[in-house]
């Protein structure tokens, strides 16, 4: 980022019209994002939500409480325009784009053999890139794939160790039996890598979905072009996760949207390092809790570019 | 509220293509707004940020790290478009209505007399019901007045007992002798109204100020006419609680738009029963915090009326 710009906003914030840091968190977000736009006062005129979904083996081992037919359904209902991501990026103005990745061919269990090859994991990640084409200027991650809350507990549990169950939720509502194959398989399938856990790329591409590789991809992509990124839930945070493993810098220009209800996701951001910004029980996915923090967010710069200084308002200061 | 239409928003969040739950507390503002509005899908077409500010004896003290003289130049700000809440309101569609409560007559000093007579109580309360002369869907309540914080704490104080410093914060930045200097006042003040500590109304003539009389008029008025209510932080939260001491449902149709970063606001939402929308670090008043929330009410609502259920979208149910 740029430093030069983030100082110029933090002394803007210190001159409006108000007591320092009573605007609390949205004075962090229009510093930050001053500096990765390399301006004293930035704005987002292109937010936009990228949606992921990919198709997983692992759903056939009966993990999630719905059928993996839905993926391809609820991609249909995003085209539509009635899921809730497409209602919310409609409040805030934002686009929305979906990428749906080959979700005819469904990535092998991961409980027996590797998602990805080592080709087909960069080419994912590549293609995740393409979120940049519209040149957003705040990317939300989002993404829908039944099973892919067991792919995100494989790979925190391949990351970060520990028990399978501390990392696996009931994420759509899994539970009693169904929450029991689901632990199963995410310890399954990192024993399985247990040799390549200490390489964050190979937990990728052993136990990962297309999705994650993708978003991975897209949140390096944005780096590059110094695009802030708010990320989603559980899944997005694990394709997060991959990259702050291989550099501990890889999430400087991320906010975590918010906080959802799959009880590992607030341990994981503590690991990362990232304070949610909203904290609604939400756990849809989709970019839906991303996409609800826009509003944060443009309220932020809103409040940072439109108010007065002290001395234009004629204000005693204190 | 209206148990009919409310069942049936119920109903209706449970056949929407989601997880049931899953859009957390999102679905919980849906369905109460339909009780309160009596249909199955409620709609905000005219959210309004009501801020109320008044003039405080107590001020002279040197409660704050602001001259009194602030409140009316803020005033002003509001009325140049110029101020946080400006920003806010114009980013998520909110009109803002600003109440002047005779400025240049400050109350007396709580430590010395009491705020208002009955008389001035009682008209201040009808005034604050101006506020639903626009005829809002939404009300956001907000105040500005230098020292009123002191006088929030002094009525906190009053309810709820314990000792004042439990009850007083920085505010917009009181440190050191200023914080010493408030707390001994609304120490004092409790004091001198011990006698009349059990009647609520008591409590807030005597050691509230305008801002703080017109907002609980404007919460009483609200509940009358079913408009929902949004709070804002500690001061907005004083006017709600002397209400909620007289009537245990007198809040049922209020959400806490945040928690703000006033140490003892969390405890008195909690005390209320009222969950905040938003945890931001965020300590200006003005109906920031509230006017914020309005976000997150339209993404509710927007989802809420939006969506398909599983049987349009042709989607497989759990």
């Amino acid at each position: 980022p740029d430093e030069a710009a983030r100082a110029a906003a933090a002394e803007r914030q210190r001159q409006l019209v108000k007591p320092p840091g009573a605007l609390g968190r949205l004075e962090e977000i229009a510093i930050r994002i001053a500096g990765w736009q390399g301006r004293e006062i930035p704005a987002i005129n292109r937010p936009t939500v990228a949606v992921f979904a990919a198709t997983h083996g692992v759903a056939g081992r009966g993990v999630s409480p719905y059928p993996p037919e839905v993926t391809k359904q609820m991609v249909a209902t995003f085209t539509n325009g009635k899921a809730a991501v497409n209602q919310i990026c409609g409040v805030f103005g934002a686009g929305l784009r979906v990428f749906d990745l080959a979700l005819d061919l469904p990535t092998p269990d991961i409980v027996e053999q590797d998602a990805l090859t080592e080709a087909e994991c960069a080419a994912t990640m590549a293609f995740g890139m393409e979120a940049l084409a519209g040149e957003p200027d705040l990317l939300c991650l989002g993404e829908m794939g039944i099973g892919n809350t067991t792919v995100a507990a494989a790979i925190f549990h391949g990351l970060y160790g520990g028990e399978a169950e501390e990392w696996v939720g009931p994420g759509t509502g899994s539970t009693g039996e169904v929450l029991a194959r689901k632990i199963a398989a995410v310890r399954a399938a990192v024993a399985r890598s247990k040799a390549h856990l200490d390489d964050p790329l190979e937990v990728l591409r052993k136990l990962g979905g297309r999705e994650v590789a993708a978003m991975a991809g897209a949140i390096l992509a944005a780096r590059l072009q110094r695009v802030p990124v708010v990320l989603d839930g559980y899944v997005v945070t694990a394709a997060a996760a991959v990259l702050k493993a291989l550099d501990p810098t890889a999430l400087d220009h991320c906010f975590a949207g918010h906080v959802s209800a799959e009880p590992a996701h607030r341990v994981v951001l503590e690991r990362l390092g990232l304070r949610p910004l909203l904290d609604l029980d939400m756990r849809l996915g989709e970019g839906s809790g991303a996409a609800l923090a826009i509003g944060v967010v443009k309220a932020a710069l809103a409040c940072h570019a439109g108010m007065s200084t002290f001395a234009e308002a004629g204000v005693a200061d204190a």
